[in-house]
């Protein structure tokens, strides 16, 4: 094998491929990157069998084959090339002799032949969008996806278009994340709980442009193909929790305030509620005075902002955590939140965006 | 004790003083900054015994008083107000209210007679310089200071004025470094071996300014003056090493190339010496040409670079962090070095200044 290509192209691929070398494995071959150049382009590709990255790298294929390298070293040398040519050539014991300007690496690689291949995803149901729509909406759901593997199923999130409209839902049992978008032509009954780990590299790995990733789906897999990346990833087994009934529609105090001071007040009393070690404030609604409270042993914070409310006056306590992670992804400059009890879920919303859902379940306090 | 301050300078004043808090300790006390503003002036002070840093905050003061405070929490809420006016009011029993816009926090404080108070530097020798000679200064010498405690007057460097010349030298057993400077005004007689982490701790602070910075000593403390900061520290007690002895004069090959090409030469080489866990690069120089080889199990490196050579050709080794730790903090275009043989030191130079000199001892192979 020998191949020439630049060290910038190089180094992009091997940053995107690395996203997938698992840091820790039972398998030594998968901390390797595959260099596959067996046709007249080069790929290269890393999976932790979960996740699989492969990108197309502009290349001049001198002579066809394959090797795993490193992935940890390779990458370390590349960044440290010069920004010139690399000419990379391999023999038959698997050793890569990597070039560029006058330095020059032997690095003992293995056989392509050892590296698991990735699934076929042929793409039975597909939908085509904006990549700055599917990172928006990722980044607005999954940090809603359950950490803990108590319930497996709720540490992805759902994708599925019906009624022409796509929508991606996330819930861990304290809150519930749904972001919907219209999209031109949509593929009805796609249905898929992707894991949380999938979508956040793949919003790591989508650009801020217009330009479309296709999704792809299988009963097992899922397929996002980017200009010269994909990325392929199991799906979750099981069935999703119909979130769509636990959603209120009728409210018995609403508010309207600035996002931004909301969440400035919520991070000030956040200090001291960590320091709490229970993570809890209390909001207390009276008239158009929203009054947010926490305390612990070595002192309480009282934060006051004025606020247009409908309807009752109300006491309701909430983790903060989860209420400043949604009031961080939300980009409107006013949000309304809805109440029904004390003790009932609220709902958080953009004004501005219909799009966009928070429901968060409160904290029962012993006032 | 009632105070008016801005938002922005209090946080300052904050941000530097918290460095002389110490991570961990077992005198709680030691966690907490000091408010002191008996006088007509509001000091904030901590220590961790060994190094103290007080700073001048611009400050109205409406009642004079003094309070300790948490260190952590308050530089936290601090940094989340808004940046307005800040009121700082404490009652007798240590309660600190803190106010701005439409926050308020109460902290439980404890009363500034615990805090330990700093020694006196009366400055019987002193001298002055500019912050970013100082600053410059620390950062080409302090990292050859040693970190193991084995021999305690190594882990600081020597602040000497004699002959009309300032001078300060760190070395380690492995490396020395060595800068001077030529200053106005001189106090002859000083010397006096500062911790590193102090050293470490003033180069944060220090601008890039030629606004003096004074420094004054007594047998057993040093202090540095800036315009609204102090920062007192303890020197080290023992006599240093008589390094200037060390020093060859005379050299049996030499050469000269671009410190650039060089520290990336061996960066990449460490790459794979650091595989090899014992750092060690091997420079050959044979005419014109300077070979930069390194070598571990999974492979080789190999790095070519063209010298002005004068002398012999010559092998040596080195560990590639003592070589790549002064290259890094050498800002002139070229390098010169100088070796006598494989088994003694080399000296490294800036071509162009005769301020600095890095001594460094390689490492001896079986070859």
């Amino acid at each position: 094998m020998k191949i020439v290509c630049s060290k910038d192209q190089l180094l992009e691929g091997i940053l995107i491929t690395q996203k997938a070398v698992p840091p820790r494995t039972t398998l030594p071959i998968l901390q390797g990157i595959l260099f596959d150049c067996r046709d007249h382009s080069l790929y290269i590709r890393a999976t932790d069998l979960e996740i699989g990255i492969e990108c197309r790298v502009e290349a001049e294929i001198v002579e066809k084959g394959w090797v795993v390298l490193d992935s940890r070293l390779l990458g370390e040398i590349v960044r440290k090339l010069p920004p010139e040519e690399v000419e990379i050539t391999v023999n038959e014991g698997n050793i890569a002799e990597i070039k560029c300007a006058n330095s020059r690496f032997r690095l003992q690689g293995q056989s392509g032949e050892e590296f698991p291949q990735l699934p076929q995803v042929d793409g039975e149901k597909s939908l085509s969008m904006p990549q700055d729509l599917l990172k928006g909406m990722i980044r607005q759901v999954v940090f809603a996806c359950a950490v803990e593997e108590t319930r497996p199923i709720l540490t992805g999130a759902l994708i599925e278009c019906s009624r022409g409209e796509l929508s991606m839902a996330a819930l861990d049992g304290f809150r519930l994340a749904v972001r919907t978008a219209k999209l031109d032509s949509l593929n009805d009954g796609i249905k898929a709980v992707v894991p949380a780990k999938t979508l956040n590299e793949i919003q790591r790995i989508l650009k801020d442009t217009q330009d479309n990733v296709k999704i792809e789906f299988t009963g097992s897999h899922v397929l996002f193909g980017l200009e010269n990346t994909r990325v392929i990833s199991r799906v979750l087994e099981g069935e999703f929790i119909n979130y769509r009934h636990i959603i209120p529609d009728e409210y018995g105090t609403s508010i309207r305030l600035k996002n931004i001071d909301l969440l400035e007040s919520c991070e000030r009393a956040s200090l001291l509620a960590r320091e709490g070690r229970n993570n809890l404030i209390k909001l207390n609604i009276t008239r158009d005075v929203l009054e947010i409270t926490s305390n612990a042993e070595i002192g309480e914070v009282r934060e006051e902002l004025a606020v247009e409310t409908e309807g009752k006056d109300l006491e309701i306590a909430f983790n903060s955590k989860y209420l400043t992670d949604a009031l961080k992804v939300i980009e409107d400059e006013y949000v309304n939140i809805e109440f029904t009890t004390s003790v009932s879920p609220c709902i958080i919303k953009p004004e501005e965006s219909e799009t966009y859902t928070y429901l968060l379940l409160p904290v029962r306090v012993l006032s």
